[in-house]
């Protein structure tokens, strides 16, 4: 798992800049067949700074950019747990699965400062099936998957329950995803088709990624539904041994204005970083983060 | 702690086949003094497919059988500890205790499929103190429990406290239980005696249970106080190396029909199995499950 | 961590003697960076005898001296995580912080009988920032701290947000305490200030604590804002190799009646030990416990 902690600003917030912190702790817990099939699960223990620890501090005052913690979890456990069985290239996955675009090339090009940083640079959007690492993703939601890879060719295929009807009992729809990736020379290509009963959902998103002289460079699109059209160019570029600078620029059809943003991750040695970074979020927002992240 | 996860079929449930897990990781923690007593805990950190993960996601529509998410837990970390001290053959536990009738010889004759399948089997029927591992079982209701071992004979007394009216600030009733069981010759012989403030709670259980041919068989019978007594003939038989199959009838006041059903376990080897079994519940429906569980 | 269980007496309580009983596994988590500087974070999953483990049990009926499982929690999961960067002698936390008054050497001058039994000896009385090990402490309400020591000298300054109107949205007031302690000759002398936006909480906390003969004693005091003063006087004597016994008077003008207690902790080896003691609380109730502890 890792920590990290350090200080967001965010204008015009409740709280404009806080102190934001992660403690993630990540069991995988695995057997191996005496045929050489890996049966695993993966559970992570999780809390951030604005989760409520008890269930009488669920959506009370707290010193987070919106002034009170979360109103719809303790998060003091384990998420949703994923459970797989592996052998060879390919690999199933049911509960709290990754998701098929969610896992797709080109959808994290950069991960953006010390928190994120919104993520508006990727351009599914989270219109799909994602693995939750605090609440319970697609677990008790039908949340079945298959990954198979085959030397530079990567399939993976995700499928879960929708809910359009909340408190009916009945999960009413549906939701099946699926892309391919190759790499070639450097470069990696990738498409992702996705079937879903909820129509903001995404439909398609394609992406591509490789390295320009000194720059890892990923260009990613997704039709996300009745919602439109997200486009995003983004970069990263080593500077020196040990320190690199990402930076992305965004637009959708449900943004406000253009969203871009910069950041520099240095290595400090020993499984310790120092990350910072600033984005103008599609809202018109500004914010920046600043602070260390650790592995353990 | 182990993993599972599979199928689950229920004739006429909301969800008919859906997708079932379980996750449990154990930790037992001890110490031992000088004088050799080892006193210790044990908790559980457990999560089923049906469990919600989120406060908000309590009774919430979810891919379960029923249809919904649990509505009495928020199930992502330890279940009630059970404290313990140890010395030769004496152990004494409080807190979420194992309870006597449930740890009695003869009350889990088989475990039926990959998931249990409904546990009609168990002639006790849950209605005495029992190790809870998702909850909080007696711990908190004053649960102490007393275990004897002497060569082929074994004494287990158990005690916690029942509540008939919630709310009112006390638990307003006591229940006491006490099992003895003898080996000999192959064979195992176990009688449990309970007296409780509930009175569906079992009074008198015994078990007979041994080896007949290539069969492990066990008859148990218990009289559950005002809701009449249940009878249990299950037997287990290996069919190969790794192969055991397993079947049971019972009866009891309380069932619309006759229950039995039967199942297969196969070891995959490395900890890792293959488990099946198919069932008619005393309610006449029909049900499955189909999968595969790992240790870890 | 550790484990502890027993008999807790409470004279006039709905349950007047009860199991108690505490599960404590600690988790440090660091990594070090290569200019030699430590990035860490404390996490602990604690549950006592009277928490509710399931949300459906929050205030329930329960076996504990109010005759109910506590009402604002369910504790089964990680409690506020303290971060910390430590170089040298200097520290910086943020999160569920230690709290510079809770650190302060003669606020828990002995740790009575085996559950604490009410900790009325301690002079300022948890009007300030600590570390909480069931429930989020600082974490979340902008807990900051920095902690030096040089030689014989330690100073540890704390931040943190109070709350003086619930659910608006909004932390409205500050805290910052400091403390300095010096340890001289065997005598350790410290003395704290705070500043807090709630006017009962520590204004001045200062105690002085040496050995006289075979025995440590401290002597310490606290103005606890408008609440008013509080005096400690206690004391622990080894009583031969592995045993020893601690006692203390204390008044307050917040108290109906001077509070006094006594004690002892007897060594069983291998990080066990039995543990109990009697203490006559402020309010005229004399309470009692007896039990094991093992560390793990």
């Amino acid at each position: 798992g890792y920590g990290r902690f350090g200080l967001y600003y965010q204008e015009d917030a409740a709280n404009e800049t806080t102190i934001t912190s992660r403690f993630r702790l990540q069991i995988d817990a695995t057997a191996e067949s005496d045929a050489g099939v890996t049966f695993g699960a993966r559970v992570r223990m999780q809390q951030d700074n604005d989760d409520p620890i008890d269930t009488g501090d669920v959506a009370a005052d707290g010193f987070s950019p919106s002034g009170t913690f979360r109103g719809d979890r303790v998060s003091t456990g384990m998420n949703g747990v994923r459970f797989f069985a592996r052998a060879g290239g390919l690999e199933v996955g049911v509960g709290n699965i990754f998701g098929a675009l969610e896992s797709m090339p080109g959808q994290y090009p950069i991960d953006l400062g010390l928190t994120g940083l919104g993520y508006e640079y990727t351009a599914y959007n989270f219109r799909g099936a994602a693995y939750d690492s605090d609440e319970g993703g697609s677990a008790g939601l039908g949340g079945v998957e298959v990954i198979y890879t085959y030397g530079d060719f990567t399939v993976h295929a995700s499928f879960d329950k929708t809910d359009s009807v909340a408190g009916d009992g009945n999960l009413d729809g549906d939701r099946a995803a699926i892309y391919g990736a190759y790499a070639w020379n450097g470069w990696t290509f990738a498409l992702g088709l996705q079937d879903s009963d909820v129509d903001t959902d995404t439909e398609v998103t394609a992406s591509v990624s490789g390295d320009i002289g000194p720059a890892n460079v990923t260009l990613a699109y997704a039709d996300n539904g009745t919602d439109g059209d997200h486009w995003v160019l983004a970069g990263r570029f080593d500077v020196g041994a040990s320190t690199n600078i990402e930076a992305y620029v965004a637009d959708a059809d449900y943004f406000d204005e253009e969203s871009y943003g910069i950041d520099f991750n240095h290595s400090l040695g020993g499984g310790t970083s120092l990350r910072g970074g600033i984005v103008k979020y599609s809202s018109g927002t500004t914010a920046a983060d600043l602070g260390v992240r650790f592995n353990f």
